[in-house]
């Protein structure tokens, strides 16, 4: 087999065997097949794409490249929740709990952030002394004292596709929608996991701004997670404004302990409690959603997924009193309002630039080296449709930096625009795919 | 500027400016850009193709690479012919001869034959004592000797292009008009010609098997030619079956003889008719192709021709009384004839699948360090169109190997197609591309 005629295959639209994917994959982590192949073949990948077979083939491949949790000794339904991102997404954060607190195990293996704002692991460290670092005694120690572990990937965790995600990073291959859902699946299926929720962002805050490609891709995950005997649920949701009211790290994980006390933002109450509903059901211990509902709403109720988010805090070594006092937290030394110039309503909030304003203000990283700052961030006064006064304030910035706020000001005056008459506001939850109906292997390659 | 931007842009479709496809070689030949970014943008140039500035830019940087022949103290003008091959192709050892007794300067400089057959290098070798490896200076003394120079190239011809050739090899992207395009114009404007003719092929024994693409790629060689000044006329003309009565070094070498002293097959003595008359067209000195048809007709029916060969043979330490004894050139031990297993007209021969039969017998290499066999070649006897009785020889294999032999003779069996009806036989010359009419820079990029 030469790699050579592979690459050809793949530029000519020919679909690749398993036996094809594996020897590129393989012949990558061990060096014999060049760095320059691979990224010839990648960018062939972006433009034609691969099918559900071949996508298969490359996670399958990427999953068995390093070890894979055996998760088999616990007797709960395992899950993991996973979004693609985007402007103020901090669920994972709510769900975790929520979904442990109903007696599912959550072995959430999470990013850092990199464009825009922090990552999970990011909101989480900005709790004092919180661990994202675990080992893998430590993570299923984690998983058996309080249900749920929140880390991030140790090195061990599918190598060849961190390798590969730092070919393509080079290589602007980040974009292949075939590559995105391997990239994804291998992890999660590396996680040991029995059933997943995917949050599949779209709108001018996420990665993918038009519906129909979040519908493919979410459709390509689903697909391949059917191929391992995974239950895989994708729900669409809006990203065409930042989610919730707070964007930035501690502000976040103060806004979640509001939405687990019963209180915060509907927006993200209402995405944390359909994510954990179709959690649940894709999970089989809840028959339909509105069941899932039901015992998402009693988890929060009772205290308990609070509860179980304190436990998990104090099990990786962060200082739970957080929870009652947010004064613990890190705190940006100054705020200041940005206020509205015109009277109207919000027509719509440019959420990709409301994201860079945050990324300069310190919340998000320039480079995967860079440090966060964990006090800063955004909080939204005005959500689109909201009515606004001039010079009423439309949102006010946390900061530490005096002169990064004034770069991040410019940024955010023509973030929002405003219209005279009252514009409906845009739906959250836009698509639930269950992927029941589709056969295995079907449609055309996904690019 | 970072490469990774580059990268997206021309994924996406967009037009690179000059500075960018600079910086992309210089940093891909100082080591600065690593193999696997320019990978990835080659497979991009592949999909996306190239517009005539991009490729105008890519020429120079490559061209401005190494040293540029600088032929300035000869007042001749300096005209090349550039074919893009097939079997049996062996014009250029006629038509520099021609255009050298012509009056013309001829610095030529040549590659090795990979696939199929020899290349006009491997064709020269075939002479018993011909030096191909000139150094600088040793070129520039053939020049002013004989008119005419016909090398390999130096290490500082175009090394960026070298480099990048060795890189498209492994990724798939060879066949990239763009590229090939730029690549083949880096070289030729290197040698510091004023005109160029070119041999564009199309057919099954072609690289190109489509017309229409072998037009396009002519198109974009003729523009990228009228963007530095230079005159450039490209025919395009059929590979539907190999060139004249031989293929195989040394029996190339003999036909060359044949048609140098008048006589030879008739589509190799209008093939190189043409293409001198182009030359002569292009270099100025004639105002039209008939006229320039007369002064190739001249120098062939004077034998002055046929002398300037002597001379270049000579002045390159090659035994020049081949051209009165052919007995002096390497000759296979055994000769077959493949017979018709029927009767009716030549409908069609493949001429691939005849240059892999003569590859097998070992005329042309395998990798770009193995050796040819100078002796080994094939006769054909019947060409398209052709009347063939059954049990009539359609060609004779020399070969010096029977086991290769028995390879090739299989090969070549299902090599020609007989019809009951007699078809017309093909056009040579299909199209002369002038590039008079088009403006400069314009049409949408080439792939």
């Amino acid at each position: 087999m030469r790699p050579v005629e592979i690459l050809k295959k793949k530029r000519d639209g020919l679909e690749l065997s398993r036996g094809e994917i594996g020897f590129l994959v393989r012949g990558f982590s061990s060096g014999s097949i060049p760095d320059s192949q691979v990224s010839a073949f990648l960018m062939a990948v972006y433009f034609r794409g691969m099918t559900e077979r071949e996508m298969v083939a490359l996670t399958d491949e990427m999953r068995q490249s390093g070890s894979i949790l055996d998760l088999s000794e616990f007797p709960a339904r395992k899950v993991d929740k996973h979004s693609t991102g985007g402007i103020g997404d901090k669920t994972s954060l709510i769900v975790a709990p929520a979904l442990a607190a109903a007696g599912l195990m959550v072995p959430m293996i999470s990013g850092r952030g990199l464009a825009h704002t922090g990552g999970t692991l990011d909101k989480l460290e900005s709790i004092p002394g919180f661990q994202v670092r675990l080992d893998p005694q430590s993570f299923r120690k984690s998983l058996r004292a309080t249900g749920a572990a929140m880390a991030g990937p140790s090195d061990d965790l599918v190598p060849a596709d961190r390798k590969l995600y730092a070919l393509r990073d080079v290589t602007a291959t980040v974009e292949s929608h075939a590559l995105i859902a391997s990239s994804i699946m291998s992890k999660k299926l590396a996680e040991g996991i029995d059933a997943l929720v995917l949050d599949i962002k779209t709108g001018s805050g996420a990665f993918i701004k038009e519906r129909e490609e979040a519908e493919r891709l979410a459709r390509a995950m689903v697909g391949i997670g059917r191929a391992f005997g995974k239950k895989v649920v994708a729900l669409i949701t809006d990203m065409s404004q930042p989610l919730g009211e707070y964007a930035g790290n501690a502000l976040e994980v103060m806004e979640c302990l509001e939405v687990l006390k019963g209180r915060g933002p509907q927006d993200v109450v209402t995405l944390c409690r359909e994510l954990s509903a179709y959690a649940l059901l894709a999970a089989g211990v809840v028959r339909e959603a509105a069941e899932g509902r039901k015992v998402y709403d009693d988890v929060i109720r009772s205290g308990e997924a609070l509860e179980k988010f304190r436990a998990i805090i104090r099990q990786q070594r962060g200082n739970a009193d957080v929870v009652d006092d947010y004064g613990l937290l890190p705190r940006a030394r100054f705020r200041q309002a940005v206020n509205s110039p015109g009277k109207g309503f919000v027509r719509a909030i440019d959420a990709e630039k409301a994201g860079w304003a945050v990324n300069i203000l310190g919340a998000g990283r320039e480079r995967v080296d860079s440090a966060v700052d964990p006090a800063v961030g955004m909080q939204t006064h005005k959500k689109t449709a909201d009515p606004v006064e001039r010079g009423e304030p439309l949102c006010t910035l946390h900061y530490n930096d005096p002169q990064r706020f004034e770069a991040a000001r410019r940024l955010l005056a023509d973030c929002y625009s405003l219209t005279d008459h009252p514009p409906s506001p845009p739906a959250l939850i836009l698509k639930v795919i269950r992927g029941d109906g589709n056969p295995e292997g079907a449609g055309a390659p996904v690019t």
